[in-house]
């Protein structure tokens, strides 16, 4: 829910936002009842996006159908501005032989995981975000 | 559990980060197995951190007690360097008058939120950081 400063932005626009301003996110989601929470690079079509994740982690043990929230946002200090784009949907590991190999190629590279690691594609089922304007 | 590529940060270092190298956060809980998650300014000393949220939200709906999780994070695109720190806890609704008092005067103002609406106390039970150094 907005709060009273915010505005609600489109889904076009929460489109744009997710796809070309920010190429850092957050992922989240809930494994009996405890919520797991982390930053991750991440490529996003109109579609899905797509982050990499370490064979282990508790991320990777997300099982296909997970229910995951990612979060991306940016904040501009001078002006108090700033937005955030939920994407809600679940997760699924890539496991196309051909996909894997485009995407170890790139342009995706994450910052903290080798492109060998396990890739999750998050299906974009719901998209909302807000603004705050500069006031 | 870190990467491949990331390092672990000190409970110090964690806390100088929360305290003075972020000013917005996004904070996540679950209900009933569905995660809410959103970005907040916020402020922190050593125990706890406090940020506003607006009432009749989700967020003001987290009764004291609920296991909240919060992030911050920071991202050097020059060098793929970042650092991020989790803090985990139970939610606390300020309701003390001389408290929310103090709290209204600021510093901390929320870009969404006025200062008359709901604080939420967040108790440090735990903190821990990853940071990925330049490479």
């Amino acid at each position: 829910m907005p709060g009273p400063r915010t505005v609600e932005i489109s889904r076009t626009e929460c489109l744009r936002l997710l796809r070309y301003e920010s190429f850092v996110g957050r992922v989240a989601f809930a494994v009996e009842g405890a919520v797991h929470l982390r930053p991750v690079n991440y490529v996003a079509d109109e579609r899905s996006l797509v982050f990499c994740t370490t064979r282990g982690s508790v991320f990777a043990a997300v099982s296909s159908g997970t229910p995951l929230v990612f979060e991306v946002d940016a904040s501009q200090p001078l002006d108090h501005s700033g937005w955030s784009v939920i994407v809600r949907g679940k997760a699924a590991e890539i496991t196309d032989p051909v996909e894997l190999t485009l995407l170890r190629r790139g342009p995706l590279k994450s910052w903290a995981v080798s492109a060998s690691e396990q890739w999750i594609r998050l299906d974009i089922e719901e998209i909302s975000g807000v603004r705050i304007p500069a006031h």
